[in-house]
């Protein structure tokens, strides 16, 4: 079956994030934000304990939300985060297919 | 300044990593998987609270990468997971900018 959603750039989704919930989020700040990325990690992590797939989809969504969110709160632009980081290779061997020891990050 | 990062798609960054770190990935499992997700989160606020726009940029590059690792193990595809959730706006009201309570999710 062929995948039916589009693509979308991590800029475009940053983007989406930011016109939906700035004018809060930037309210909040930081560390209340935080706070509510953290309750996202802890519901990922039911889901993926007992969750359905479809509660995983749902689940995954909210912490790239609540990651997004942040980063625009203190103005990360996370194409340029992933890009610099992972966009020639693994940052720690520099192979594009990661031959680091296992017990090494990553 | 015009920002130097080409666009990279959420399905492209999910295939990076995937390319990169898969076979470790499978081997971790998801629970070790996840321990790095949280390393890193720690990381990141850390960073928040005192890091550099530098070290920033890496901690959200990192928190984004483990989370695409696990969406890679468990078979999740993220562009799915946000196009579900986020495509037609605020899941909690509906609007593209949201208007839910401030008490309220998200």
């Amino acid at each position: 079956m062929p995948d039916p959603s589009p693509p979308i750039t991590i800029a475009n989704f940053q983007r989406l994030i930011r016109e939906m919930y700035l004018e809060k989020d930037l309210a909040r700040g930081v560390d209340g934000t935080f706070m509510w990325l953290m309750e996202e990690v802890g519901e990922l992590a039911g889901a993926l304990r007992s969750g359905t797939h479809e509660e995983r989809l749902g689940e995954f969504a909210d912490v790239l939300a609540w990651l997004a969110t942040i980063a625009n709160v203190v103005g990360i632009d996370l194409t340029e985060a992933v890009t610099r980081k992972y966009g020639t290779g693994c940052p720690g061997c520099g192979q594009l297919v990661c031959v680091c020891a296992d017990a090494e990050k990553p």
